[in-house]
C-alpha cells in the first residue's frame, strides 16, 4: 500500500498541513521541522502528488535555457554554470536549442502556453519586439546573456574593449594587414557580440590610420572547420593578412591547422588571436581573449533567482571584464 | 479574459474532447484535425492547464539524464544527441550532474518520488544493486550508456577491442615500454570502460611478451591538466615509456603539452594515442580511437522511446564499433 501524507505526518509528529508546507518548500515552517519532515518522507519513500503540489503553489520549479548551437563548448560552459546555481536552489533546468530568432519565438511561446517554466534565460540570441511584448505580458522572469533588450536584466562581457585590446596588441607588434574571422554570414540569430567586436576592431584600425579592407572579414561559422576554411580564403587574397583575429577559439584553432598544413609558421609567418580562452587554448599556446564564462552563467542564474524571489531592484545590465591572454601565437609580422 | 478550451473547439470546429486529445498528443485523432487544433490553439494563444492535462495522462513528457562531469565534451556530446531525438518527439530533457554512485542514488530516488520523469538515461555511471531494485520496482523505463546492469538496455562501444587496436598499433611501430594515462584514481563512479580498456591493453602486452610495469599506469582525471601532470609523472620514472595511450583526448592533449614544454618531439621522442576523437583531435593531428558518440546518444534515445511506447522486445545490449584513427602523433620509438 502506498505511503500517504498522513503516514509522514504521524512519523514526523507534525500536522498534515506542516508536511504539505515542508514538502512544497513554502516558508513558515521551522527549518529543523522541515528537515525532519523531509528526512521522514525520504525514509518512508513517500511520493507526494507532484501535480497537486505544483497546482497548489502554481510553480514548476523549472527554468528554461534558450540558446543556439547547444553542442558547442561556449554554450555548454555557460549552461553548466547556470545549472549548478539553479539546481542548488532546487530548480530543474531545461536546455532548448534553437537555430533562428523565429524558432526561438515558437519555443518560448510553447513554454509559456504550457506553463512549463517559472523563468527563462536567453543566451546570445536576440528577442524580436513581438516576442518581447509576449514575454512581458506573461510576466515571466527573464535574464539574457550576451544580448540586450533594455527590459530584462542582461549579463554581458566587454566585447568592444576586448576586440580593441586584441587588435591593438596586433598593431603594437607592427601588423597593418589584419584579417577577421567573424561568425555567421547571415546572422540568423541576430547576435550582438560580433557587432561589438567588429566595432572595436574598426575603431583601432581608424585610430592607427589603417584602411579597412572588407575582403579581410570572412565568416567562420564558429566552428573548427569554418575557421580552417576562412583562413584558406584569407590567405588566397592578394596581399594577405599578416595577422588574424578570430571571434572564437574554435575558429582560431581551425585557422592554425590551415596555416600549418600550408607549411607556414605561427607566429613567424602569421599571427593568430582567438576569443573565449577555451579549455584547449592554453594547450595550443593560443593568444586569446578570456571571457569569464562561469561567472557569466553564475551571475545570470543569481539574477534570475532574485527575480523569481520577487525582487524588483535587479540591475538591468551587468558587464563583466575580459582579459587579453598573450601566449605564443602572436609575434612581429614577417620581413 | 483567458481563452478557454471551448473557444479552441469552436474555432477549430471540433468537439472539446477532440481538442483535449489533440493537445495531449493522444492517438485516435486524425492527423489533419490534430494539426488544425494545434494551429488554432497557437493562434489563440490558448494555455491548457498543464497540471490537469498531465494528471489525466499520468505522464510528465520529461526524461532525465544522469551523468557525471557534465561540463566535459564527451558528456555534452552524448547528451546533445539524446536531446535532439527526444525533443523531436516532444519530450523535455533534464540533465543531472552527479559526482558519485551515492549521489546518483539520491538524485534518482528524488526523481522517482516526485514523479518528475517518464524515463531515465544513465551515462557511464554504475548503478548499485539497491538502486537497481528501486528502479525496477518503480517500473521506470531506463537505458544505460557505457555501463551495464543486465536488466536495462545498455548502449556501449567496443572498449576492449579499441584498446587492443591502440596498443597493437604502438607495438607494431616497435614500442615495448607503453604507458597508460587512465582515468580517476579511486573510481568513485565505478566506470566500466576504463577496466575494459585496461584489459585490452594488458592482453596485447601479454601476447607480445611485454612485462607489465604498474608504475606506467598513471591516472589523469579525464582532464587536460590531469593529462599534463600524468605525462610528467610518466617521464620521471626510470626507463620512461616511448609511447603513451591516454583514455581520453583531453588527457592526450595535456600530455602533448608536457612533452612540448620539455623540449621533446612527438612522435620522434614519444608517441601518443588518445581516445574519443574529440572535435579538436583532427586539429591536433592526434592519433586516437573514434567513438561514435552521436550514434551512441541517438541509439540510447531511440531505445528509451521504444520502452516509453511500451515495447518489450528491446535488445539488452547494443555494442557500437570504434575505429583507430592514425594521425601524426604516433611513430617508431627513438634510437
Amino acid at each position: 500500500m502506498p505511503v500517504t501524507i498522513e503516514d509522514v505526518a504521524k512519523a514526523a509528529g507534525v500536522s498534515i498541513a506542516t508536511v504539505s508546507r515542508a514538502l512544497r518548500g513554502l516558508p513558515n515552517v521551522v527549518p529543523s521541522t522541515r528537515d525532519r519532515v523531509l528526512k521522514v518522507a525520504e525514509e518512508l519513500d513517500y511520493s507526494a502528488d507532484p501535480h497537486a503540489s505544483r497546482l497548489a503553489s502554481g510553480r514548476t520549479m523549472t527554468v528554461g535555457l534558450i540558446m543556439p548551437l547547444t553542442g558547442q563548448w561556449f554554450y555548454n560552459k555557460v549552461a553548466t554554470a547556470i545549472e549548478a546555481v539553479l539546481m542548488e536552489e532546487g530548480y530543474d533546468v531545461l536546455r532548448y536549442s534553437v537555430e533562428s530568432v523565429e524558432q526561438e519565438s515558437q519555443v518560448f511561446r510553447k513554454l509559456i502556453r504550457r506553463k512549463r517554466v517559472d523563468g527563462l534565460v536567453f543566451i546570445t540570441i536576440a528577442i524580436d519586439p513581438e516576442s518581447l511584448a509576449r514575454l512581458t505580458n506573461a510576466q515571466l522572469p527573464v535574464v539574457t546573456i550576451e544580448t540586450e533588450t533594455g527590459i530584462f536584466p542582461a549579463v554581458t562581457c566587454s566585447n568592444y574593449d576586448a576586440a580593441r585590446a586584441a587588435t591593438q596588441h596586433l598593431c603594437n607588434l607592427g601588423h597593418r594587414e589584419i584579417g577577421l574571422i567573424s561568425g555567421l554570414p547571415d546572422d540568423p540569430l541576430h547576435f550582438g557580440p560580433p557587432g561589438e567586436r567588429k566595432r572595436g576592431y574598426l575603431d583601432v584600425l581608424a585610430r592607427q590610420g589603417i584602411p579597412v579592407r572588407p575582403e579581410l572579414d570572412v565568416p567562420g561559422n564558429y566552428s573548427l572547420a569554418g575557421g580552417a576554411e576562412a583562413m584558406a580564403t584569407l590567405l588566397s587574397v592578394s596581399d594577405p593578412p599578416t595577422a588574424v583575429f578570430a571571434f572564437s577559439d574554435e575558429m582560431a584553432t581551425g585557422a592554425l591547422k590551415t596555416i600549418q598544413d600550408l607549411g607556414l609558421r605561427v607566429p613567424d609567418d602569421i599571427s593568430i588571436v582567438g576569443f573565449d580562452d577555451h579549455d584547449f587554448a592554453e594547450y595550443l599556446h593560443l593568444t586569446t581573449v578570456r571571457q569569464p564564462l562561469d561567472l557569466m552563467g553564475e551571475t545570470a542564474a543569481t539574477l534570475l533567482l532574485r527575480l523569481l524571489h520577487g525582487e524588483t531592484d535587479v540591475p538591468v545590465r551587468t558587464e563583466l571584464d575580459t582579459k587579453l591572454i598573450v601566449r605564443a601565437t602572436t609575434g612581429k609580422p614577417p620581413r
